[in-house]
């Protein structure tokens, strides 16, 4: 008997960001997959088996819980945020599009959740309020050249730019050039917002601009946004709030 | 009294993928603001006030809910998916910066949900498994140039594009022209998906390529995401799957 896979995404980190439907696979599935500190949020259920592991190995992972599901199981693989963005989706079909040819019979759906993103923006005001590039500055699985083409592109186009992954200890120096080749785009007073553990107990939100802007304030818990020309500073009740405005004009660099 | 403002996300349709944290502030406010068929998928409450509007007076409902919330009111305004994307958040905050000073002073939180984009990614697949941009197609409020401009920047950098407004009964040119610049860049089997209403009880999704993408089949409630060079078709059980690899490569155009 072939089972299930769910791909779940569990929300940025606050209970109260999950959704009814994450809450309610989490809870039917047998067997739940993912990396330790993600598994950790999932709540205790009705005795399912968990099935932790390390954080760089993804397609492992997919494997895992595919190969659960081929077993029968009715197996859910948690992400922080939501599972389509930088996350395990996109590895669970090239698992299955690279392995055992019956994983292409297992019953597959993705459940997506209120991603990192989207928490951090919603925190600080509303960023987001106009167009946008979302760029992984991990370099593990692109060659660096295809971060710098996407950063000029997205800096050219006057857009808004969200980093993921900005930095880790082995990836110490691409903020720094990320943020360098953005500043040569903007004004020096363009907001940048470094968002960590968003909704999460060590929650921590800095504002700040590309001139002034820190790299080595980032780690692998932080999402870096960057404004457009039209990103804009309003003080509120209870500190600043950043927003883009709806409309927009064409600025040339 | 001053009272509070609270910027809500219903998610995309479905009720199981509105966050309880979305839910309960419903609940607790005593004025819910919103275009119409927005309202009409708030959860009865416990005797709200619900003031509807027309789709295009973002502004002005902005305002009479900063209105509210300054006789002291708990008002919560509520956008589709999330509210900071092409959505209220930022008409709020418009509003604030330009209008009655006293407005700086209330209570105002922003309350994140899923937006129609994840939605519906997670329909099928992992389209959005890999950089991407989002871009709104409405020149309402942008010069049509900037979106030309913004358009050429994504399909240059080989992003995964992601576009929001469409089309609409007043603005039926634009997505051909877009696709058509697209085009000119990506290979004519690059999967295209048109997902309309996702989630809701006319939910369609389209998989088509952009060789093929008939942009009359686009609404106001349709998103169009294109794919990268490296998004791709795979079969399943239950149809084909789009997805974007983890891993990407520098592509000449």
């Amino acid at each position: 008997m072939t089972g299930c896979l769910a791909i779940v995404g569990l929300g940025p980190g606050a209970p109260e960001l999950m959704t009814p439907l994450a809450a309610e696979t989490l809870r039917a599935a047998t067997d739940v997959v993912g990396y330790a500190p993600y598994l950790a949020r999932v709540p205790e259920g009705m005795g399912q088996r968990r099935h932790a592991s390390d954080n760089r190995e993804e397609l492992a992972r997919a494997r895992q819980a595919l190969e659960l599901a081929a077993q029968g199981k009715s197996v859910a693989v948690v992400s922080s945020g939501d599972p389509g963005m930088f996350a395990m989706a996109s590895a669970v079909f090239e698992a299955i599009e690279t392995g055992n040819a019956a994983w292409k019979d297992i019953d597959i759906t993705v459940v997506p959740g209120v991603s990192a993103m989207l928490a951090a923006a919603a925190r600080i005001g509303a960023p987001l309020g106009h167009d946008f590039c979302v760029i992984s500055l991990s370099d593990n699985l692109k060659p660096w050249e295809l971060v710098l083409k996407r950063l000029e592109a997205a800096a050219a186009g006057d857009f808004i730019i969200v980093l993921y992954n900005p930095a880790s200890k082995a990836r110490p120096w691409q903020l720094g050039e990320a943020l360098g080749l953005i500043a040569r785009h903007r004004a020096g007073a363009t907001p940048v917002i470094f968002a960590r553990a968003v909704t999460q107990a060590d929650e921590s939100i800095e504002i700040t601009t590309i001139a002034e802007a820190d790299p080595a304030r980032a780690d692998m818990r932080t999402l870096v946004i960057v404004g457009s020309s039209a990103t804009r500073l309003i003080q509120g009740s209870r500190g600043p709030f950043v927003y883009t405005p709806r409309h927009a004009e064409l600025v040339e660099p």
